[in-house]
């Protein structure tokens, strides 16, 4: 953009956040921008390693992912999922024939001795992307949902139960020992960062296990660069997942400005959509009221130069 | 068949035996026939257990088999592997989107601790099979072929290096210690077997590690029932295969009768086809010469019927 010269970290989870990651794309330079992406529900299904944000902010980056099916790949074909279905075996997870192969490769790449990182870059690379993606860590960080019904793997929770089970809290197995991405460190430290962007993710399972790294709140604190978020909820809705549903199960309203309350004093400025307006009054963080639905590149590019704009002002 | 009320056990490698035992199927009531396959060339590639003769011989079975292509699934798809190679993934061996389904699998299966037969009962009753398919043995034997190259693993001669480098010999690593199936015991040592079947399977690298398993061969010879072969090599040539190139690097005459003189005295009878009707004489073993191609289902089953009304006459 024009004038924004430093640097932008964007913390991400997955499809809802990929899009402001992929505005973000178009306006910064690929040594302007550092997107790090949620790995806390990563999980080994029939022995694939699978990274489903990762993946979904790559597919987006790389403009191959679905927009119509709203997650995976565009152009994706079902003949694995269906004979594995006939065979009788685990079906409950969609893996389409394209993004099997990403699977495939990526846990290859593990088994062979490269770090999630280092598979992520060549990951990217192959894509095609210039930008930077990274995992929020190498290791292993796993999001446990208590449930009514007992405490579930994430995507035990999210894709096979479908969100059902009422919930009552989260859990990061790893968390403790985790070490976050140290470009992640280096760039929180750097003098030239200018922004931090929180993407329009779920807050407690996408964005959450990335602030709980070892650090990494506290470097977010002592930057000197805005941290603002953008509100994943619009007019009392999640744009794309669980929130709103996790936000009334945990007895909090799901609305806008709970969900700038929740993130508390982390927050250096929050964007929320202009069916929101209402709220802004009620916020003590500087905010900005814009339209925040990202449905056409244009809009991407759009909501990432107002989220750098108003960062920019926040200094 | 009429009259034909004895047991019998097929030995078969990939894709040429399976046509006969699919054959067998016919006329054979399940609990008549005994198939028993090489695993000597299954290996693990990409983190999947891949069994190519079982499930040459299943897909066989179940008529699920491509007849055009002459291996894998008909009605295959490779948006898997198209993208696999665009990641700059492994992509030598060829894995279609639903033969994928069945190694991911099986794969799972092992890991959860089933044996390689009780996966493929598994495997076999979801594609609706009622006849007995078993693995030779479920530890793991693996051909290496000597070649000029060096030492290679069994599919990456065959697929990778496509049969290119000269041969000079094999070794099936783990055969000493490997347990044969203990079915395949049980059948060969049971009263009611009346014919043991080598179907037209390549003698070196798909039978002879059957053959070579502690205690076959011997039971074989022992067993009362007769062992009949069926010719892979139609007219000098393999009718699939690397046979006949082997055998010429092997210095072997690449013939019907070069076949059956390997098999030497294990063999009660053998089957050649038409074309090599002038062979017969330089034979010493009974044998009978008939068409043996086997391009229809009907042409299937008159071999079958052939083989075994041959093999009833050799008592």
């Amino acid at each position: 953009m024009a004038g924004f010269d430093g640097k932008v970290i964007a913390l991400t989870g997955g499809v809802g956040g990929a899009k402001l990651a992929r505005g973000l794309t178009e306006v910064l330079s690929p040594d302007q921008l550092l997107i790090v992406a949620n790995t806390a529900d990563d999980f080994e299904h029939l022995g694939l390693s699978i990274s489903p944000d990762l993946d979904s902010v790559m597919y987006a980056l790389a403009d191959q992912n679905d927009t119509e099916r709203g997650w995976g790949l565009a152009g994706e074909s079902w003949q694995a999922m269906e004979s594995l279905k006939a065979l009788g075996g685990d079906d409950w997870f969609r893996l389409g024939d394209k993004d099997l192969a990403t699977h495939l490769w990526r846990s290859q790449l593990l088994r062979d001795g490269h770090s999630l990182s280092d598979t992520t870059r060549l990951l990217c690379q192959a894509l095609g992307l210039h930008h930077r993606l990274i995992p929020m860590s190498d290791d292993p960080v796993r999001t446990l949902v208590a449930t009514e019904r007992g405490e579930l793997g994430f995507q035990h929770y999210f894709v096979r139960e479908q969100c059902e089970p009422k919930v009552s809290g989260f859990r990061f197995a790893g968390i403790e020992t985790a070490s976050p991405a140290a470009e992640l460190m280096d760039w929180l430290a750097d003098d030239r960062l200018a922004a931090i962007v929180i993407c329009p993710s779920n807050p407690f399972v996408s964005v959450d296990p990335i602030l709980q790294l070892q650090g990494v709140r506290a470097a977010m604190q002592a930057s000197p660069a805005p941290v603002v978020a953008v509100s994943p909820i619009v007019g009392g809705m999640a744009v794309k997942g669980p929130a709103a549903k996790m936000m009334e199960e945990l007895s909090m309203p799901a609305s806008a400005d709970a969900v700038a309350q929740w993130y508390g004093d982390l927050l250096n400025g929050y964007v929320m959509d202009i069916v929101d307006r209402n709220l802004a009054s009620s916020l003590s963080v500087p905010n900005k009221v814009i339209p925040t639905l990202m449905s056409s590149l244009a809009s991407k590019r759009k909501l990432a130069l107002d989220v750098l704009d108003f960062s920019r002002h926040l200094n």
